[in-house]
């Protein structure tokens, strides 16, 4: 496929600007062609306007229509072969099992979407029967879905080329309910961008879906995200990455003269507690498969291990001990690209100078800044530390971890308290454990969207159940999720129609109830007619 | 029942402040006691600690207890009898029936609740079984349910003294979810507040739960409210009042170092389309129901209907007269407070200036200003007018609506393009017209909340279905309803358990599903056990 670096704009390439960049080998530093154009002001209102223009014809696809798409974007992503899998490797420095990995997870993501519209219960479809005679007021007939929203301004993940990406659950789930979208392609990997734009682009050609429903503009600093979030046409935003450049977005979005939602995914400190059930019986087990999980794909996680606590006693200085020996075992690996390796060294230079950290293990080979190498780091310190360390309780992108050894139980609980949102946060322990520490798993259950027990944060399962959110600043709302099926909810909103004939109802609210969906029909869950 | 003007801080009285102010009769100007004490940093910060410290206790108890709890503020609510009635007449000038009427609907709305929290499905549990074998990674087992936020910063609204105040849906799906209430009484009615807290207090009493889960503070001013917002253990907060108050409290709410959620609902212009096929078969009935749709309470509803559209006709013209007719026949009515009754009047000063507007209707009794009347008044324009005059499609609190006579039929879709977000949007109309306006529809499907068809909208059935929200500057998120049982929503958040064990999963995602609410498994709707 020849790339052309311009944007995509419902299908056309267009390339206004004279400022370009390039994507980036990291683990040469060399530029990787072609040059990628900046969007101008000019090519991202003709996106949105599109989009725009094509949202009533594809908000009225019906289910199927979208499921075919759906299915669709699955197989012509998987017709894009290797050529998708070599460009994000040579963009990103993740090797071509782990883009073959993402691969397979965006494809399955679009067919379990695709089964879920097509199931079609989603929209929460709720009907109360009118009834003329009610005394002292008629009461109305009442019926209500959820619709589509509009245009959605998509900013993907660095981490994810391919999964939360172009092709990621925002795109899909967007996709799914009638939402057009535009990405603003991470210029980090514009090129993996562009080859799996054309899985989207030959999808709704063979769907007969409208072009203008997708669109992809370019732009390495943050001026292009600002417009895509301020304009006029944007009805919501999704966002995978730092906490500082999601916080900037949500307040352009909040401050708007029509504030619109920006839904942020910005990472966290993803704590392991390992209670002392669990550290007596395999603490050397956990230590090994703890690293295990801080050292995959480099540490480059949202869901990265970043603090683990656990009771002082022998097999803690045991589990401390292993850990720190599977860390001196790692061998650096190129990091995503020279930005995020910049930032993870100088974070780990400035932890080695705190005096209540000690470092306890390091991997063993040096790593090499040309090729952008990050080295595993695990610091060693106690709940004083912690208490005095706060930034230690803030992600550090990469792999690097803090054990902290607690004096007394109630420490866990008491740092558990302090913790900021997370996304996750993990408990090995046995059911003794569990109720000796109900009140530890009572404060987490208030702090994290996902808990784990037995188990790591990284690797996350897509599915129905899955919830990938938490309390601020895990994300900017606490009640949606950016991985799963409950993503959806992201980009609808309820519309109700009161009175409203049979022949201009929805499908999902006719009496017939063609489609057969779950209803909550006079307060009972029903797929009956009316 | 004696009030006492203070704070309540979880059923304890508090009167820290030097500064009072008093509840006020609107028809007389009269000063009624007691005095009321503005709440101080420190009260407010009570409250929230005290409901943070109950929220655990709260959150945990049985759906079950909470139905009953809901179910006694009914009880109780009802066993205020006439004064609660009474007071609420006295500080607002609503007519003792209209406060019979507000009750019930409290009353009813708290049993809604109740048996939707017991029947216990809209936790939305999900289940994924897990699959040990799976390659080339073993698949965990993750399931999720909604969980509530922690303390709720309520701020009701001051035309529904009983409905949408202490005991209002915001309260009420607060504590069906399990969150503590600290809410701000309405500065216009805070005698009313004052008497339905006791409700409140007499149900937790009875039926064993935390008497921190409420509180409720004075505020006159500003500054209460936003500390409300500001406050750290403030979870999310629930507003209905005017955009400028809401806006505010909004920019707030997303400014903390931690955003919260902030749910306001800040009415809208709802407009009407009588379109062609209607106006022919029935225009001087629908220009009846409409004016006494307009001066139902005085014009102070959310959705009260501020502007209607028709086609230029003779029928047209005959409905301008018969509705303007009928404005003659209102006879002025006390308005809510003088500040509302102010800006009532000045506002219908500045549209009685504009050249493109002509005053066609207008209550030929004289409105006494000691009394903060409100005259009704009924104002003429065509799509010119509309457009020179943008203001006409922003709220106007009151009894006070301007017909639109178009010029061609796309005059009607063109408009609804500009609309901003509304509550409402009505057409009356055939199914014919219907069809012939399926673009104008269209465009209201995208602005509006609900629809209604050949009806009005004000009297909101509380019920599964409705949908009292919209795009902004209805609300400040459109997927999120202040009024029905999906305004539980606002109040809750996903938590997912990962590979957790039976014995510490939450009832409603264990295997043997003892609460049998419906969840899905495995994708599948089932309310199976596992």
């Amino acid at each position: 496929m020849e790339l052309h670096g311009g944007q995509i704009i419902g299908g056309e390439r267009s390339a206004l600007s004279g400022e370009v960049f390039h994507g980036v080998d990291p683990s040469s530093g060399e530029q990787l062609n072609p040059a990628y154009f900046e969007a101008t002001a000019d090519e991202i209102d003709q996106a949105l306007r599109l989009a725009e223009s094509v949202f009533d014809e594809f908000r009225k696809t019906t289910p199927g229509q979208r499921g075919a798409f759906l299915d669709a974007i699955a197989d012509e992503t998987e017709a894009l072969g290797d050529e998708l899998l070599k460009r994000a490797s040579a963009e990103t420095g993740h090797p071509l099992p782990r883009c073959a990995m993402e691969r397979d997870r965006a494809v399955n993501q679009a067919r379990l979407f695709a089964g879920f519209v097509r199931e079609g219960s989603w929209v929460d479809a709720r009907i109360d029967l009118g009834d003329s005679g009610r005394i002292p007021m008629p009461k109305p007939d009442v019926r209500s879905l959820m619709q589509p929203v509009g245009p959605i301004a998509i900013f993907g993940a660095s981490n994810f080329p391919i999964a939360i990406s172009v092709l990621g659950a925002d795109t899909i789930s967007a996709f799914a309910c009638g939402c057009p979208v535009v990405i603003k392609a991470h210029p980090a990997h514009p090129g993996t961008c562009e080859i799996a734009a054309q899985a989207v682009i030959a999808a709704a050609l063979k769907t007969g879906m409208p072009a203008g429903l997708f669109s992809m503009v370019h732009g390495k600093g943050n001026a292009v995200g600002e417009e895509l979030v301020r304009h006029p046409a944007t009805a919501a935003a999704a966002f995978t990455g730092s906490l500082g450049g999601g916080r900037s977005l949500f307040e352009t979005a909040s401050n708007r003269p029509i504030p619109i939602p920006f839904y942020a995914e910005m990472g966290s400190v993803n704590p392991i507690f390992v209670l002392p059930g669990a550290l007596a019986e395999r603490g050397e087990e956990i230590a090994g498969e703890f690293v295990g999980s801080l050292t995959m794909g480099v540490g480059q996680f949202c869901t990265n291990p970043g603090l683990v606590l656990g009771l002082k006693s022998e097999q803690w200085d045991n589990f401390s001990k292993s850990a720190a020996e599977k860390v001196g075992e790692f061998v650096p690996q190129t990091m995503l690209h020279a930005g995020i390796h910049h930032a993870f060294t100088s974070g780990v230079e400035e932890r080695k100078k705190s005096s209540d950290l000690h470092l306890v293990g390091e991997s063993s080979r040096a790593a090499s800044v040309e090729k952008s190498e990050a080295a595993c780091y695990l610091f060693e310190t106690n709940a004083e530390g912690l208490a005095a360390n706060p930034e230690l309780a803030e992600e550090l992108f990469g792999p690097v971890s803090t054990l902290v050894k607690c004096s007394e139980p109630s420490d866990m609980e008491a740092f558990a308290k302090t913790l900021s949102g997370s996304l996750t946060a993990s408990v090995h322990g046995t059911e003794k454990d569990l109720e000796e520490y109900a009140g530890l798993i009572s404060v987490l259950e208030k702090k994290a969207g996902r808990l784990i027990f037995n188990g790591y944060p990284v690797g996350l399962e897509v599915c129905h159940s899955i919830h990938h959110g938490g309390p601020y600043p895990a994300t900017c709302h606490s009640y949606f999720t950016s991985i799963g099926t409950r993503c959806i909810q992201r980009f609808v909103r309820p519309v109700c129609f009161q009175d409203w004939p049979q022949s201009a109802l929805p499908p999902e609210l006719k009496d017939e109830n063609p489609l057969e969906v779950l209803r909550i029909l006079d307060g009972e869950y029903t797929r009956d007619a009316v």
